[in-house]
């Protein structure tokens, strides 16, 4: 646009030399120029985006959009946190729980989001975060990847405007899946992890399928009607229950669950709930992606008594799908395997372990000291804090002994005066 | 803008008339035209806000910004989810937490919100939600009011640019929670809660202070430095420890606390748990304003292990803050009167109770049927379900019995019997 304007203005300088010399053309081709240079700087003030950026820094400025992240290693919770750029991760259903996973995901510095949606971006979505007003009527894969393009041009995205339960929606979805372009190791699968946030049964029922026959690791979330309570469950094919395993007991039947939630009555949603799934969702994909923590297995919300249920599934043997039963017999021939390679990680973290003394991991600090050593040095060592720092509360030798109250029962007194002491009372 | 690139178009049409006829001068007026035109259908592609909406409607609709929310009460979780439009509430620190905070209650419809913040918006928050790149060198409190109108011109933006641990900072904040300008009650405080989302002692300190000189309910929130693990915290003066009842055990002194964190090393932060504490921290906004569900006295969040403790903290009696004693000792006096009102409300109760039947709150739609009626009227009852849903497990008596194995052990074998057949058993 800026381009444009320039040319316009000097065309306008082209035609004050054409134009016949009379004083109201001059007035008219002054107004035209200022009009130009006045739309010029409106549009100078449209937001610049920020770079792109090469390697992750740890480097404590203002200016690093990474520093906060890298402070994981330093803080001892994650190894390797630049890792995080070799990860795909996909998301099915871009709503109130997928579309901020994917900006968790996004500000987190993931290296590529596949974001799967068919729906446009309405009014009655503002209840939830992510989605503008002024993104009404787009797409919701298109309003998303605006607005986390300019948050983290780093991500590399990729968007799939389609229902995943149509055929061709379906193909699609795999392949995407399937495809391998974005790995450095060609060996493994084109994606680490799928996060389904769908709003329906038959949508969940589709990605159980594509993961069952992939064997892909995916994540399920869902938020109730109610909007108080909800879920993550990690499901590993062969391994945990698949979806199939133990469907819900009542499911729409012939048409379409949207409708039926429609009819008079929408289902209740809160961006309190959605955030709080969609954090726990987020931070259980960072906890299996860079290896730190326990995964949850199935972590459920309740919103109204703040109860987190946990649980575990294993798979059903008579599970109606049949991609998982192959994967549940896989995994029961790879037992042996699975066996000797646990039995040879056993036994070499005992090796190294034999090389290390006992609790070297001394979460408390206690260390055996010398009695004799331990009185000429207490007072010293439990006082020292590094500089800038004070105790809040004054130290144990610092508080008064409590007065000695006027003891009531001599210490000579046995049991039968202390008898007698209480008939004397109860008589009383 | 729009006005302005008609009267172009107009005034290059006026110029064409003014021209010497000549085929150079008709190709530029027409360049410069349809310049103008393009510029016209850029600038009306800039987006343009909602409106205001003077009700909340229930309508499900998709251009209601707020069908989800009033849904709450069709489904009997919320009374009156529009009285949220009635309360105030103050947010201190609008960083990780405040501002994902402020942008919940935004989409919630909230009445008022006070914003405090002093900090600038820099690349380094971009790990957590909210800020965005081209809001850099913005103050936080400048961006937040920025994007929080955009996404709901409802919700009344009060933001103060300060730092509430000065003298004059001080002052300002508190004379800003006693305004009761907003309030239809002008008997009641000038907000409804607190909600503080800071990152330090000293101003946490500052809102415990201001907080037990007005007796204001708040809650406070904090993320670890490792950026895994978070807690919310109700804190009613008098009635509830106050933060300096129970202070941390090694604090800052002299120097800027954030001085000490920057030293090399900066704490690490996560959108996750800052996603999902203020999730938690808003959830029981809601639950306090809206009157619903049980509101958390504290609960916490390890994200490494999905494990989230809770815990009740009684007041100090030995309290350091003068405030809190004094909120301590109103809070016993009152008790003769609270007392009574619980009795008085326990036997309104009861006595509406009676004119219901036993278990009224019927969750599991039990129902005490006559055996003989039941026989006739169990297979319809029980089958039944609305048009459009159909059941995805068989029911119980389509389930085919279990084949009957051959017996092993007759039925007219007594225990003799078992034990002669286990004896011969064990000698083979």
């Amino acid at each position: 646009m800026e381009l444009e304007l320039k040319e316009m203005l000097h065309d306008l300088e082209t035609l004050r030399k054409a134009l016949p010399d009379h004083p109201s053309n001059q007035t008219l081709i002054n107004k035209l120029q200022s009009h130009v240079e006045h739309v010029c700087s409106l549009a100078k003030s449209v937001p610049v985006r920020r770079s792109k950026v090469k390697d992750m820094s740890a480097e404590v400025v203002d200016s690093n959009p990474y520093s906060r992240l890298m402070a994981l290693q330093r803080m001892g919770i994650v190894e390797n946190y630049e890792r995080i750029r070799e990860f795909s991760v996909a998301i099915v259903g871009i709503g109130g729980v997928g579309s901020v996973a994917a900006e968790m995901l996004t500000r987190c510095g993931i290296g590529r989001l596949l974001l799967y949606d068919y729906d446009k971006v309405e009014l009655a979505n503002m209840n939830r975060l992510f989605f503008r007003p002024e993104q009404c009527g787009m797409t919701k894969t298109d309003a998303a990847v605006q607005t986390l393009a300019d948050i983290n041009p780093d991500v590399v995205l990729e968007s799939y405007t389609l229902n995943i339960t149509t055929v061709q929606g379906f193909n699609t979805f795999m392949s995407s899946l399937k495809n391998k372009a974005f790995r450095s190791n060609k060996d493994s699968g084109g994606v680490d992890l799928v996060l389904s946030c769908v709003d329906n049964y038959e949508a969940r029922m589709v990605v159980n399928q594509a993961c069952n026959e992939l064997g892909q690791t995916w994540m399920e979330s869902g938020v109730s009607e109610n909007a108080v309570s909800g879920h993550i469950q990690l499901l590993i094919p062969g391994e945990t229950a698949c979806f199939a395993c133990a469907p819900p007991l009542v499911v729409a039947s012939g048409v379409d669950e949207r409708t039926l939630k429609r009819e008079g009555v929408c289902a209740a949603s809160l961006p309190t709930t959605m955030g709080v799934v969609a954090g726990l969702l987020v931070q259980n994909t960072l906890k299996f992606l860079l290896k730190f923590g326990h995964v949850s297995p199935y972590l459920g919300y309740n919103a109204l008594k703040d109860f987190f249920p946990t649980m575990e599934m294993k798979p059903n043997p008579q599970c109606s799908n049949a991609a998982c039963l192959e994967r549940q017999k896989e995994y029961i021939l790879a037992k042996p395997a699975r066996d000797a390679a646990a039995k040879a990680k056993m036994e070499a973290e005992s090796l190294s372990a034999a090389e290390f003394p006992l609790h070297a991991d001394n979460e408390w600090n206690i260390s055996v000291v010398d009695d004799s050593e331990a009185d000429k040095s207490d007072a010293k060592s439990s006082d020292f804090l590094p500089e800038g720092l004070m105790r809040e509360l004054p130290t144990a030798d610092d508080f008064q002994k409590p007065p000695v109250s006027e003891p009531t029962v001599s210490s000579n007194d046995d049991l039968d005066e202390l008898r007698k002491q209480l008939e004397a009372l109860n008589a009383a």
